[in-house]
């Protein structure tokens, strides 16, 4: 971490080239085998923690800036990206914050300096989809650290960050059905059991495996492999991909993938 | 309409109460009997057309600022109103747009001025519902006219106003599966012909009579009454409403309510 006052000044230097009163926040989901995590920094040990963002610089369209911090945390590019709500509550301000003497204690009493602190602002949430065993978590310029936390276990949260993770998370149920969710999560191939328990750990609920099956095949979103999985035992099922075509065309037409 | 100058003046005094680059849409969707429509602006009788929208006084929130522009318009409180997306390309200046020379001819040259014409605005948007015979449509301050076009009749609009639309009619096919829509766009009481011919206008294609009566039955969403509407000749269908506490429940499990 560069020391604080010449990152503070570069930050001073930086923000006219912004657009004031705008951010980006993005909630990283990684996915692997049942867990779903999400990518949380803090910016000093003893504080609350935040969702990765950033700002949006006046030249550039919010998706790219949106792409920005994302694959500057990630170190992965071309991550499944949507934008799902923005956050706008007039209260919406880092210097009115009960967390605030946390950030002043870590980076001065000039912090309050930058309009991003001061004043209010409106946050463009966006969520993106990975596996979290390929990301290592990169800190942003502020951050203490950057880690991965299981979204049943999530630490405490500053401003409004719980809220946008509540509601990012609310729209990946929801796009579960409407989106290439299942193409972004899962390794190329994989077996109806690896699918199955994607859609159980995002819905948070048992489904029955023959519905589930019987659907997907008659859709036709997913074809059988000549190939298995040995997973031990005498168990060794039949390994599966997406018919990329009909998935897309699937996702398009929407409700086709409810279960 | 006062006139433009002092119409302007008072414009320019404003700006500094709103938070700068930041802009509200707003798609209102009016439905009557198969007839899906929007409501649409000009402020020159020969000038492209434009969504009613407005700006975000830096004391309020977001969805309270909507809200604002959608009573002024419709002269109706309560109305179902979601925010659906926030379009930010950065070519997002009216000054640069290629109607604005007509837009400096009806205001004059001090027009561009305003910071909300020459800089780049991020522009959130939000979708309504209502039924467009309860509404008597209220031009804007800057309005020549206002009134309701039919969503396959669309006039020129400026800007990306067209896209806004196109992703506020996405959302609202996408919403009818999970949101309260068919409460909020029917009468209290309807006929199951009305409520398929509802779903068939928004989501654009036919429906099996036999499945979506079967279904919406068996979730027991709507509520079969003692009524008969009568519709000329021999025909006089059942009224039906909806059972709101199960609608509800519904709506908030979402997929329940795909066909």
């Amino acid at each position: 971490m560069p020391d604080k006052k010449s990152l503070l000044d570069k930050m001073l230097s930086m923000e006219d080239n912004f657009l004031p009163n705008i951010s980006i926040d993005c909630v990283i989901f990684g996915y692997h085998e049942r867990e779903l995590k999400i990518l949380c920094s803090r910016t000093h040990k003893t504080s609350g923690w935040i969702l990765p963002g950033g700002f949006v610089r006046k030249d550039i369209p919010i998706d790219d800036a949106a792409k920005q911090v994302l694959t500057m945390r990630t170190g992965l590019d071309g991550l499944f990206l949507k934008q799902f709500m923005t956050f706008g509550n007039s209260d919406r301000i880092w210097r009115n914050s009960p967390f605030y003497p946390e950030l002043e204690a870590t980076f001065g009493p000039d912090f309050k300096k930058l309009k991003w602190i001061s004043e209010r602002m409106v946050s463009i949430g966006y969520y993106a989809l990975t596996d979290f065993i390929k990301v290592i978590p990169a800190p942003g310029l502020l951050d203490y650290e950057c880690k991965w936390f299981n979204i049943k276990n999530l630490p405490v949260f500053m401003l409004d960050h719980k809220q946008i993770f509540k509601e990012a998370f609310k729209s990946l149920k929801l796009h579960i059905h409407t989106e290439p969710i299942g193409l972004n999560l899962l390794p190329q191939k994989f077996t109806l059991g690896d699918l199955q328990a994607l859609y159980e750990t995002i819905l948070e609920k048992k489904l029955d495996q023959r519905n589930f099956t019987k659907k997907l095949m008659t859709i036709g979103v997913i074809q059988k492999l000549q190939e298995k999985k040995f997973i031990g035992g005498h168990r060794s099922p039949y390994l599966f991909q997406f018919d990329k075509k009909t998935y897309f065309n699937a996702v398009k037409n929407g409700i086709e993938l409810a279960f």
